[in-house]
């Protein structure tokens, strides 16, 4: 067999290898309460009649039709009642000529009777009234005010379905409409296809399962994509079967891929970033299986491998037949590898893997899992191959769908909830304009867009206010950066702190001040009261990076303290120890306190509050809420105005906030 | 308390009555991994940084930035290698000016270093070259062909998500993406809103739990209610609790309703259609609860209860405080009386208890759930209250939705999967004009239309060439209805058995010809040879209806006997005993005689063959497939006549039948 591995393999031809892997696909039988969104694998034919016996379909009276002929209500007809047949009897009466019997729907049909009159163009006499003696209730007669053909307001036997009839093909996913079905066949078995099992492994020593400790200092991460692709493969019909991590030796990583070709259909590698894990995977597949591709080229995702795996039974007599053309017939279970990086992993198990595992499952392809929409900013193409952009979408006033590229590298995952799918960018382009229309694939067919977008400088007011919205989306990039987008057109809302350098058209929507300052330990031990103690003091400072007011408001304060002491700001800043080490979140250098790893840090008198830390103000800064002119009618602000209304009480608990 | 029972509820009223009512809603912990589709109770933050540490985002050279400045392709700066770090290790080096460290994608950047150079834009020199002794590794040194700037290819410590940071609001539901990020932050339970729990109470002494025997002397049927309501309510993202059926009497219909209310928020009863078991149920939630509304102005579905009954924990503390306002408090859960014909109990199940039971689970309404089509028939409505029709889909050849009533009774369950979703008409409608545009409610966002909508004769083998194409529906109505329906051009297919009386506009995509006579019992008892020993002997015939194509054959047989006779067609029915004995599905004759029921059967061979019982032939019969001309061009027509290539091999297992 010839293997190109020096050329990426196009993603057509991944595809094409992925649908020839054999992913299983027997069938087993599931009972009917457990059969929501199976795939049946087999047609099942009606094995009894519906319903079962000539059925009242109406409560009334059992006639012969015969006898009804020209009644009316001018010319009512009189017939003698013979009894009584309600819902679960077997009847012991019959209809004779000039007899009827009261009839409950559902109830069989009397022997003799072919109709039922309906309750409500019938009266009951008594016996007196016609003759009779007294009122023994045999002796009661009905009187008749219609006249009914054969068959009238009785449902026959099989009517609704018939023994022998076809009643669902195969290959039907079944809905509660089907199980309603098949209950009324008496079915409480159903042959399923079966689920194909994927194993998932995840490689990297670096790699630890969530809620288990995590010792940052060696560089541990938590593994991101052994849960989220096992989420990925249930959703596509198959089951997850999760591994244990087990080193990234050779001899573990053997042990380990070849178990899990053992007991499953395919095997999904992912996790690791590191080089060295993917080394010995690749041997692994090449001397304990088959490697087809390696790389496709598709952007995010090069670093793909699809092959396949011996089981360990194949694997005595595959030794000993090496010669021989029979260890053609090694049993093997499917193999792919997918990227390390959480985005690109799960894109290419969503475009290429979970395809496979759906026609495996039987399961149909998602109905609806495009939308088209009009891309916001220009995005430049440079790559000789695909390229799957992640992109968030939001709606403008008048309900289009507006798409902006989700930018964060691909080792972020907080893009994973920040994109809401991808655009496909050919090789051959070379960038996408402003303005153009794209189709975008959704992540999953029930994505909707997030009600409002809103970018700029984290505040735990702001939190308040976002919880308090029905989906929003609020990306965290500091008050500089959400000044900018807003001028480019992308977010429904910039929300700026502190002071702004440059002007933003925008809508005023509203805001609040908070309380800044510096953290510092419980007691304040180093007795900082403010800004000119930390320049003069050997205090370890942490600061916020330049996107954020804060640090806008810290400059500006410096700058202050430099003019009255007729010094250059920047000898101010030299002095600080720490005034470079910035960290990103509004609680970090709080939390450097916290930990003991500062003395101090830039942060917000509520977040002190909040860790149990000592504060030092230096004065209140305004957050605002700027609107984008464009999107203003949207109805998301009308919601917006409802909860800012509410704001001041739903953050009572805040310290050094006011909102007025 | 003021009710008003005698007048029906309009829709709006229901809907509020029901939000109304107290569903649960409280929160429980749940492993992430089985997460998937369940909605967050509550927002949850970022607990850590990701990435906790500074990581070296590329495989290269972790330096100080600095030591860079200037360096480029034609003018390298040279680096002593210090050391190096792979991804889950400890730094054991720090990075000094004019050092620097090989480092690993994912790796912790050592002490010092704040910028990392792709591997790529460097070369490793020996000692030798720049003049050291041997080619000791510590002799090592790094040519570096480009300036970095600082944190370049570094992710910063919590650059993906900070400690503190909103991470994921309240109200989300996960998906694969959602449980990625969570994992990231090392989150492995969750608070989900708890999913209302949600009891389904069968009523009606009738009804038989599939998977058990039937007795249909008694009038029994398969309880359909319970499964369908049971999946529906898992849809919704509710618990279903089933309780076992416990009889139609006051105490039993008490107790059980009692304990359901004990156990559940929302009490559903469905089931029946006897007048008997509503009343009880009416009488207890009367006399145990309290019902809120009775009878919705709503077709189908009028019979419908809102209320709430008491649970048994309340019950002895409101008695003993009857007269006292506490009595107001007593424990209570939700209840909803559904009606019992299943079309009608799904409809209202759909309509105005899913959505209750979607906000208490705090599941988002399904995205997508209407289409827009045509309306192929007129349809009438002289109903005082809101019509929700029934309505089967059908695609034309430009992918234009057609809409069409499915007229079956409510009482039939085959209606259940031959509609597609419903079409509101409003009270004040007298009818729908034919080619009038309506907007389709789909039972399920992933209701996709059929691709092949046949009607007209059931057959073995169109029942295998339907089993060969993708999403067909079949309604099997007979060949004269098939023909009736392809004239007013609902149908993309008829399929017409025997002669026909009528010519109808049509493209005649092949077919078979079928052997037709009398099934009779194994070894033929009555020795019957042809059509003139029914008419002369005394044997008990099960006939087919008229719309059956067999039939048509039958009676055009006993008119050609008649004539041959002299006498006329009706004296030769009148001798046929059970000549107006019909039933409906192409197997019910056979079947009636291999129960014993009957000595004869209009019917098949293959029929025959199938259930081990003789075969008496009157002639063969053609079976044709009639296309509608104006659907012609669809790509399921492609389909059908791949499938009809093969259909011979399909059915060589079918006795009598030619392909030619």
């Amino acid at each position: 067999m010839t293997k190109e591995f020096r050329t990426l393999a196009d993603p057509e031809t991944v595809r094409e290898t992925i649908a020839d892997l054999d992913l299983g696909g027997g069938t087993e039988r599931v009972d009917l309460r457990a059969a929501r969104g199976r795939v049946l694998a087999e047609r099942i034919d009606a094995e009894i009649d519906v319903p079962g016996f000539d059925r009242a379909a109406m409560d009334g009276y059992a006639v012969q039709a015969s006898d009804t002929v020209g009644a009316g209500e001018a010319d009512p007809t009189v017939l003698d009642l013979a009894g009584t047949v309600h819902a679960g009897e077997n009847p012991d009466v019959s209809v004779e000529p000039g007899t009827c019997v009261e009839i409950s729907t559902g109830a069989v049909m009397p022997p003799g009777a072919d109709a039922v009159v309906v309750v409500e163009r019938t009266d009951e006499i008594d016996g007196d009234e016609i003759g009779g003696n007294d009122d023994d209730s045999d002796d009661t007669a009905i009187e008749i005010r219609t006249a009914v053909a054969p068959s009238e307001n009785v449902m026959l036997a099989g009517a609704d379905i018939a023994a022998g009839a076809r009643a669902i093909g195969p290959g039907t996913r079944l809905t509660p409409r089907e199980i309603g079905l098949l209950s009324a066949l008496g079915v409480d078995e159903v042959p399923f296809r079966t689920r194909p099992r994927v194993g998932i492994i995840s490689t990297g020593d670096e790699l630890v399962p969530p809620g288990e400790p995590l010792d940052s200092e060696r560089g541990e991460i938590y593994d991101v994509n052994t849960n989220t692709i096992a989420a990925g493969v249930e959703a596509a019909g198959g089951e997850a079967v999760v591994y244990p991590h087990a080193g990234d030796d050779f001899d573990a990583m053997e042990d380990l891929l070849r178990q899990a070709a053992d007991e499953c259909d395919l095997v999904l590698s992912s996790g690791s970033t590191s080089a060295s894990a993917v080394d010995v995977i690749y041997r692994v597949i090449e001397e304990r299986g088959e490697l087809l591709l390696h790389g496709v080229s598709v952007k995010p995702g090069k670093p793909m491998l699809v092959g396949r795996i011996d089981q360990h039974d194949a694997d005595d007599d595959a030794e000993a037949a090496a010669t021989d053309d029979s260890s053609d017939e090694t049993a093997q279970s499917a193999y792919i590898g997918l990227p390390g990086y959480p985005v690109s992993a799960l894109t290419i198990f969503r475009v290429f893997v979970a395809p496979a595992i759906r026609a495996a499952a039987g399961q149909p392809e998602p109905a609806t899992a495009t939308v088209d929409g009009e891309l916001i900013a220009k995005q430049r193409h440079d790559e000789g191959r695909l390229r799957l952009l992640s992109v968030g979408l939001i709606e403008d006033a008048d309900g289009n769908t507006l798409v902006y590229p989700v930018d964060k590298g691909s080792g972020a995952t907080t893009s994973l909830v920040d994109a809401d799918g991808v655009v496909e960018i050919a090789p051959d382009t070379d960038y996408l304009a402003a303005g153009e229309s794209v189709t975008v694939q959704l992540f999953d067919p029930d994505v909707r867009p997030p009600n409002l977008l809103a970018v700029g400088e984290a505040d735990p007011a702001l939190t308040e206010l976002l919880d308090a919205l029905d989906r929003p989306r609020f990306l965290p990039l500091g008050s500089r950066e959400g000044a900018r987008r807003l001028r480019n057109g992308v977010p429904d809302i910039a929300v700026v702190a502190g002071p702004t350098d440059r002007e933003v058209e925008a809508v005023e929507l509203g805001g609040w001040s908070r309380e800044w300052g510096f953290v510092v330990p419980e007691g304040n031990p180093y007795d900082l009261a403010d800004l000119a103690d930390l320049v003069d003091n050997d205090i370890a400072f942490v600061n916020r990076d330049t996107t954020s007011g804060l640090r806008t408001s810290l400059s500006n304060s410096l700058a202050a303290l430099a003019d009255k002491r007729g010094v250059s700001r920047h000898s101010l800043v030299e002095s600080i120890h720490g005034f470079e080490a910035t960290v990103k979140g509004v609680e970090s250098p709080a939390r450097r306190v916290a930990d003991g790893r500062a003395d101090a840090g830039l942060g917000l008198r509520t977040t002190a509050a909040k860790l149990g830390l000592d504060f030092v103000s230096l004065g209140d800064q305004p957050v605002r809420l700027l609107g984008n002119p464009d999107r203003i009618e949207k109805d998301a602000f009308d919601t917006l105005r409802d909860a800012l209304a509410t704001l001041p009480e739903d953050c009572a608990s805040l310290a050094g906030y006011r909102f007025d």
